[in-house]
């Protein structure tokens, strides 16, 4: 009688519908005799919704708001999922954040999670019962509600596994797992049987769009075995191992997957001395705001922001200007990152040049590029970025 | 500096733009020096929207998930206006039931307050900030998530204001106060510029729409003063008060008002004896399941129901009839209650023949009626009930 961490995004209990046949999956994992806790996202588009009504009221949204705005749709899809559990004569419970005891700190709209309490939780899966928790929102210890941000659920639901000690953490979405490239813009990627903690958490980071990476790093740290399945059919999907051991020789492939992600965009910093470029980097960690792919020479940074973030990106380039540190700042808004993700990949030297080459033979240009243990990633134009990734996976695979 | 609870329902907070006036409603009485709580319902038909899901889901939705679902909809509309008002400079705090300390009993989806904590809302006044709470919605003492049922928000409001020792209880409705028939229906209806809380729990009772009972109760009991207002305009509206003295002369109107309540219908039960009557109405306490008008005659219960508590109702009725308790019941879904309100009126012996004859006159046929103290209620057919309140109105008044 396994313990199972079970998540549904939003695409999986967007309609009605959808959400009945997600309680039939669970009515079965039940019927098989599995212990099941179920993490649920908002429906559906409910999450922009809400935030589309906040930008209609407010023009600076404050956060503590907006975290107890975006919480009611964790709160609607869960009772929903419950009540069709019950529905079926499967006994569940459905749990707010706070209700199961997910501790986070302050930092509203991108908490982290500090411990997880989970008693309710334990209490409910020892009555025979589906525990439903809400992804993506937690509790401060000063009582206020709190989200994780952007694909929160998935990390709620492997820190639950963790801090139940469940023997897996399934991630249910509407692919069939981890591609070597998104399948709508490459339709011949190769799904991924298995992939590793460590290039999954770059795929993740540099927008392949199933699982976020602090879930995955969530799920290294504390050996949860992870898996990624399509809530839509029966298929295996992606696990997640420790080792590198995908099923292709070494070194046949040594590229895992090539990403382009629109959702970010590259900001210049140039700096009033090269010493100040730690100001940059300690506003962004204690906002908790990502840089991706970030590089720093003759006094200039460049990196990939979270484009959502912008505003809040401005304020603070804006503060530290005004404080001397910088000298000016650019968002490049039509420049998004592209990835190649591998193992031992860009320990080839020439791996840079030979992707710039592949896009310059379709007319990409390239403006920037950096390199990591096991990715690396270039600045192209937003409108190219699908041509690039096809040009990048006919060349490479 | 005057510590005002004002209470904005789901119509005065419908749409963005609506919210955004009821922000600047309460940034002119924040400005005018008042320490202010705002109490508000969800928005326009937000419950219905989560009631209608989860029929879709469920054929039969247990309680404490609808109070799960149900209470998404105040998080939304509370964190909406708390950053509209930010947005206009005004500090505001948006709490829920739960961090309100609105402790209620567990009778989920008619719940009933038990105690006020409300220290994180003092906390918040005595800073200076605008508290918005969420109305109809508290917790139990096992920290399960609770709803007043219809109309809860209104409670909320003046128990808060009990609670705080509030100077005034302002309740912004979509129409300009109370008045002595639906206006809609009668174009020519008297708005009472005062009400005596008596008379007000009675014509809240039979349907007239603003203000709900238990908060009318609430007032009386914690001497809270309230008020009724529109908050489309800046009228006067009606104030509810402990003595009746209603302007016009108490010899010139002896009636306060006529409704019809098409939210409620006519319900028979045959006893199996008559000794078993209480069998019935123990239950309806227990379930806090309202019977408005009951009669007792003959071995026959006659009762108005809420029409959307009609499932319960027939499976407590089904429930008594197997214990053997009842020969029969029937929900007559056509006929609804009809009822003159006023003071010292069912005093006058001939009120009700007199009602009776006036609706025959226009061919309504009553076929049920019941007297007490403040009111008198008859059944009529559904479809006759606006035609029936224009005649007893134009008779009386």
């Amino acid at each position: 009688m396994a313990l199972i961490v079970q998540k549904f995004g939003g695409t999986s209990v967007g309609t009605p519908e959808r959400l009945r046949s997600v309680a039939d999956r669970i009515a079965r994992a039940r019927a098989a005799g599995h212990r099941l806790v179920v993490v649920v996202s908002a429906m559906g588009h409910t999450t922009d919704e809400l935030i589309e009504l906040a930008q209609k009221v407010s023009q600076d949204p404050p956060r503590r708001e907006m975290d107890m705005l975006l919480t009611a749709g964790e709160r609607i899809s869960m009772a929903l999922l419950s009540m069709a559990l019950v529905d079926r004569g499967v006994d569940a419970l459905s749990f707010t954040g706070s209700q199961s005891g997910i501790i986070t700190d302050e930092s509203h709209r991108r908490a982290r999670i500090k411990r997880i309490l989970g008693d309710r939780v334990r209490a409910a899966i020892a009555d025979h019962r589906v525990a439903i928790v809400a992804g993506f929102q937690g509790v401060s210890e000063k009582k206020e509600i709190t989200t994780l941000g952007r694909g929160g659920s998935d990390t709620t639901a492997v820190a639950l596994a963790a801090a139940l000690g469940a023997d897996l953490c399934e991630i249910y979405t509407d692919v069939d797992g981890v591609y070597s490239a998104d399948p709508r813009v490459v339709p011949q990627a190769k799904l991924w049987r298995t992939i590793s903690h460590d290039l999954m958490v770059e795929m993740a980071t540099r927008g392949a769009g199933v699982l976020h990476p602090r879930s995955v790093e969530f799920a290294k740290r504390y050996k949860v075995p992870l898996c990624v399945r399509n809530s839509l059919n029966e298929n295996e999907g992606t696990t997640v191992v420790t080792e590198n051991n995908q099923e292709t020789g070494m070194e046949d492939f040594k590229i895992t997957g090539v990403t382009a992600d629109s959702a970010r965009v590259l900001v210049t910093v140039n700096l009033a001395r090269p010493t100040v470029a730690n100001s940059v980097c300690d506003r962004a960690a204690e906002a908790h705001l990502s840089m991706l792919a970030l590089t720093f020479s003759g006094g200039r940074l460049q990196f990939f922001a979270e484009r959502e973030a912008e505003m809040e990106w401005r304020k603070h380039l804006q503060d530290l200007a005004a404080h001397g540190f910088l000298e000016s700042f650019e968002f490049h808004s039509d420049l998004v990152p592209l990835s190649v993700i591998g193992d031992r990949f860009s320990q080839d030297g020439a791996a840079l040049s030979r992707v710039i080459e592949t896009l310059a033979q379709c007319h990409i240009s390239v403006t920037m590029g950096s390199t990591s243990a096991l990715a690396l990633t270039v600045a192209v134009p937003m409108t190219h970025a699908d041509d690039g990734v096809k040009a990048i996976h006919a060349r490479f695979f």
